[in-house]
């Protein structure tokens, strides 16, 4: 037994996936992400994920028509939003709140394939709701609600600030979207599976995820990300600072992956797109300081960087507050997680796994009064 | 890669574990569950199995204290739990309970071993208050507070009828949730395991665990175990009935084990207790339809009964409700699940295997006109 352990499970398959492959860059359903970035867009996106094929013109309307059918959330999950102190990060609340929403969800009981992926369409539909929805309550601002004719990404910029955004604005965060969509077997997508391997639910499997997507070696690395350049005042001081860093053995977050060792395609892509947004928005120097420290680490410590590199400072560009960027990496997600719990689902065998025991050999129960 | 494939990690070392082991019969941090069943009791059991040794009379006397005092829930829970439909599963709603709790937790935002053994305690302490409070506003009666003179097992039992229970009673809950309270790396401790492996919180980890064990195939099976032998109205119909299962190829809940393949040894453990609780509650008559259905799945399926498969008629002879089973079970296990994130936690690496891809070769995009 022993001779297959590989801590954290690094380079053991735990399973069959049709949803993507980092075999040969990065594809989701055999379509490359440049090609998405550059094509698609998030719904549709998130509709081949979802449902294996790029929709038709008639299947990309009665999508639209479904999420809009379904982009508003029950008073009584937005009053417990309104009881749960300002003090709670963001992304617990997105956890109680997709827990939550099961309980309004008319198919909760109904576990099957076709039940699942109506389940899935209205939670992506609803989590942005809830992000920005909880973003104003703690600002003491009233809840937007929804605008039946924008895009989902750009319905989220709205539902936030209550003004139109601008189409760079939406398309950055679109792109950001498709990249953050699905990525393999993932740790949040890997702990949905094992959730679900019990034939438990997909609610149960999306909060699980959520959970594990807000720990800073997962997701909650884009907030890191960006709160590590801002101790970085400006490109003069970039050098100094990282090389203190590594000298401290600090980690740096945004940087380094368990399987792409070469560097992740998401982050190639997105540079572009981060630096000529940094440009229109006069970040030119926070892009200097980032390209310093991107040089260095790279070098230094043979990490290129992750998604999350690019992605934290596209998010700051966007005028966005840093603890929105996991919970907007949820909004993203929910797509990917939703197909590996169906595709689970659909040929499933527990996930059960064995342990070396390191503890202590048999010992003999003592009363009370022996002890201590 | 592809050589060490086991569907559903089956035999794969997935990490290492002080807490318990399966390895000969089962042992909590070193003591056999028999002893632990006939010696001990579920509080003492509980602080063995999260602080690695059995109490000391003053490390007892304060661990009680430190339950008394957790032993209360913030009133925005309450006013959610109230809020929910009654017919959310009792089991959705612990889920969503579990989270909530987070943001009301002081130390929230300390993911330090001592502050999650805190964070444990008074989860411990909390989870059989949530579940007494929304059973009682479902049968729309008062919720009633925790007696601070009870044992935890008591306490559930009083909180939840309002009546104090006898000793028989509270000894045969007792001896169930130490035999409920750990199990190595079984789907949903696994599941908490992967969910803090990103380096996210101890709230993460047990919500996430909760979706886990509601799934029939792990501690969903306690309730479909009794579901099923309600089917069968008297012992000179159970043989027919399971051969009937059988023969339906049905999947007969509360048999059959990933790892026990010879047999759960807390099933045997549990089945004297639960055949002495039957005689004296009047109900041999089970007992008998349950033992007939037990020897043909042996003899024609080779499959021995799990723990659930007497659990599920203990709890039923202490006349509780069949949709408290698998929360009774959270009760117990939350004490495992706690264990396992903080063992994750002192020593963690990411868990991110990887996948066999099955999924279609790279393909072109083609505009929306196009398609169909
Ligand atoms: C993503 C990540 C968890 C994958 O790591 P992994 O495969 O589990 O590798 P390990 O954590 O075991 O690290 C292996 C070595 O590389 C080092 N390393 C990995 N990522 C590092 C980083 N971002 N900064 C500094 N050192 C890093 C580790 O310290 C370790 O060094 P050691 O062998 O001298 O102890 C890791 O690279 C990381 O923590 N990155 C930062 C967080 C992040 O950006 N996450 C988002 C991923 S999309
Ligand atoms: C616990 C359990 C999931 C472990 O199973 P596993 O190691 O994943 O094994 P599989 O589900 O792959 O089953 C292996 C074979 O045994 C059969 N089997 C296993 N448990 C069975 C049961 N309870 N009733 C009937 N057949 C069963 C399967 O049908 C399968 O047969 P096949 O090879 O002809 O298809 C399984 O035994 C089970 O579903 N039991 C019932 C649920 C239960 O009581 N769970 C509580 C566990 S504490």
């Amino acid at each position: 037994m022993t001779e297959s352990y590989s801590p954290g499970l690094e380079g053991i398959v735990a399973g069959e996936t049709a949803v993507s492959t980092v075999e040969t860059g990065l594809t989701y359903r055999g379509y490359t992400i440049e090609e998405l970035g550059e094509k698609s867009n998030y719904e549709e996106v998130a509709y081949l994920v979802l449902h294996g094929e790029l929709p038709t013109a008639a299947q990309a309307a009665s999508f639209r028509q479904r999420l809009t059918e379904a982009a508003h959330v029950p008073p009584e999950v937005i009053d417990t939003l309104r009881s749960i102190p300002k003090s709670a990060s963001t992304m617990d609340v997105l956890r109680s709140a997709a827990s939550l929403l099961a309980h309004w969800e008319p198919e909760v009981n109904d576990n099957s394939h076709d039940a699942n992926v109506r389940k899935s369409e209205r939670l992506i539909a609803k989590m942005p709701i809830i992000v920005a929805a909880r973003q104003r309550l703690k600002d003491g601002q009233q809840v937007i609600a929804a605008d039946q004719g924008l895009s989902l990404p750009a319905n989220f910029l709205w539902m936030l600030r209550g003004e139109k955004p601008s189409e760079r604005q939406v398309k950055a965060l679109d792109v950001s979207f498709i990249l953050y969509a699905e990525h393999e077997f993932n740790a949040s997508a890997f702990s949905a599976r094992c959730v679900v391997s019990t034939l438990s639910d997909l609610h149960s499997g999306i909060t699980a995820a959520i959970g594990a997507l807000k720990g800073p070696l997962h997701g909650g690395a884009n907030e890191r990300a960006m709160e590590v350049l801002q101790e970085v005042s400006s490109p003069a001081e970039a050098e100094a600072w990282i090389r203190k860093a590594l000298a401290e053995k600090r980690r740096i977050m945004g940087f380094g992956h368990r399987v792409y060792k070469d560097g992740d395609p998401r982050a190639v892509y997105l540079k572009t797109l981060t630096t000529a947004v940094a440009k229109e928005t006069g970040h030119d120097d926070l892009e200097q300081t980032a390209e310093i420290i991107e040089t260095i680490v790279r070098t230094e410590k043979k990490l290129p960087p992750n998604v999350d590199w690019p992605c934290a400072r596209l998010y700051h560009y966007l005028g966005l507050p840093i603890d929105l960027y996991t919970p907007l990496f949820v909004v993203a997600r929910i797509v990917g997680w939703s197909a590996h719990i169906i595709e689970q689902l659909d040929n499933n065998r527990l996930i059960r796994p064995r342990a070396i025991y390191t503890g202590l050999a048999e010992r003999k129960w003592q009363p009370l009064a022996a002890r201590g």
